[in-house]
């Protein structure tokens, strides 16, 4: 038995499928491009909560919420959860979703959470390990600022290349039975650190592409495919600053994306309208796009097969502080219509 | 094919060998009961770097050296690494290991990391994902108060309830022959997040004991298992009072394992002598426990099959300030003598 494909990639035997999805936004995100695509936006940023940190907290109960109820499971249905966030200790999944009494594995890959969680998912599932499981990541705009930057009363101005933390959250129950399933996750590569030396996290976009090229050109070789391959290869939250990047990096290695790349936070606000910058980040831009926009195109059969990209920029307030580089994490999941 | 068994357990069809493991300790350590026991003892607490997240990152760096050097492997070897800490955002997993270039998946269970890092990787070798992975685990008294507690300058005192975070570091090589292998993983049992409402995070011991005590009974039942069928039952880090918290919280329900109970933060230092208080804690101390002590005893054949506990706070500064509770979550691995 062997579902090891390549260097660094899973094929899996036989897929695991999208059973369902919930995906949950903020007042923001709820104008934005996709607004009208998402489940349920918050009609404030607090979620009924007195704090940001349980704010988003409320963001992962409700999108898993959404994504059981759907289908009409029950948290007991769910063998396990795959679960992660921006903050320190992962604060918003452990106190979000312990309401569930589901057997929690915590994880953490910053904003390319939801591409590792949705990996472990599938490879729990296809293992034999459980019939049904959880993959939820979610983002808050004022407790990523708080945790990462400067409190949201100190007013302080962004540069254009800064990205705008997505508060949302997204939920994917992932299962073996393709009946009625949104999508089917056939394999996945698994990213590594990628740290070209930058230390600006106010443009975060640049830090990651390196590690999104990586991913992808890596992708290409343990699967030996091309971008001709996919309908669509989307990174999570490179922004506009970071897909220059990205497909410059590329280029430089014989390999052109151009065609079939788009990127999360690109499409969930209005660049114009929306003063966001770059684009959205967090783990929850990438996470309530799959499940709102992604998986729509899929099911509607406007893409066939697209390669997900989370990406995820490994720093902390405390390593910024002493002046350490912005690593990056990429996860590449291939995801296709059933 | 099915791994699962009853409501939140895992039974390997095959077991996965913990092929080789390496341990560093910090100066304090090296003074306690196990100090001869562990691989290497730092000169000093800095192991090199100029702070004290960088040395933590240095000492996952060198627990996974130690582990592949005492057998020869290289990190082209290892497929995937399963890693985290107790630093915001994992920062001493992700710039420790990032030198390795190997595949990363970043996890967080707190203080239960090791647990869960061993589970996710004993699951991706017998899943057919992967020939051998490493998992590695690691926390810093100092990195560790500065990021829960107090800078070390302010001199604060401690409660006799309170734990002293282990400086120290575990790596775990796990493979799928037996050949040489240290002992083998025969399943395991995930941890949920228990929360009694405890808030007390200097008696983190007692906040944990309920999840240790819930995995504890939920493994019995899963598995259909009592404490006589283990030669030892060892949790992670609950100190002398988790401990008596622990054997209550279990005697209420009718079940003892005063006899088999073992914890790793009781281990490593000498309370009469290393004014440790309530013992060890951290991602480290069980894993450097394990490593250099409890897979000692089964290699000698002392002891034939442990219940491997590894227990977490799952609090962070920011949940503690504002006056949010200390929930606790345990991952039990089924661990035998080859």
């Amino acid at each position: 038995m062997s579902q090891s494909l390549g260097k660094c990639s899973i094929k899996l035997e036989r897929p695991v499928y999208i059973v369902s999805s919930g995906s949950i936004v903020g007042t923001k995100e709820g104008e934005g491009p996709l607004g009208l695509l998402f489940d349920r936006v918050g009609e404030d940023d607090m979620f009924g909560a007195k704090t940001w940190e349980e704010a988003e907290s409320n963001l992962q109960k409700e999108a898993l919420y959404l994504a059981m109820s759907k289908k009409g499971f029950k948290p007991e249905d769910i063998r396990y959860l795959f679960a992660g966030d921006l903050l320190g200790q992962s604060i918003a999944s452990s106190f979000g979703l312990s309401v569930y009494q589901i057997p929690l594995f915590g994880v953490y890959g910053a904003c390319s959470t939801c591409g590792e969680s949705l990996t472990l998912g599938a490879m729990t599932v296809a293992g034999g390990y459980a019939d049904l499981v959880a993959c939820v990541t979610s983002s808050h705009f004022a407790s990523a600022e708080k945790e990462f930057r400067f409190p949201l009363e100190y007013g302080n101005q962004r540069p254009l290349s800064a990205s705008w933390t997505v508060t949302g959250s997204g939920a994917f129950l992932l299962g073996g039975s393709g009946e009625g399933a949104r999508a089917q996750i056939c394999g996945m590569t698994v990213g590594k650190v990628v740290d070209y030396g930058l230390k600006d996290s106010m443009n975060m976009g640049a830090c990651m592409a390196p590690a999104a090229a990586d991913t992808i050109c890596r992708h290409f070789e343990d699967w030996n495919r091309g971008p001709d391959d996919y309908d669509k290869i989307i990174t999570g939250d490179l922004g506009s600053v970071g897909q220059m990047a990205l497909l410059d990096i590329l280029r430089e290695r014989g390999c052109d994306i151009s065609t079939q790349h788009m990127d999360c936070g690109m499409e969930i606000f209005d660049p114009e309208s929306q003063d966001t910058h770059a684009g959205g980040s967090g783990c929850g831009c990438c996470a309530v796009t799959l499940s709102a926009y992604v998986l729509k195109q899929l099911e509607a059969g406007n893409w066939k097969r697209v390669l997900f990209l989370p990406t995820g920029a490994l720093l902390s307030k405390t390593s910024f502080n002493e002046g350490r580089t912005v690593p990056g994490i990429c996860h590449g999941v291939v995801i296709e219509a059933v």
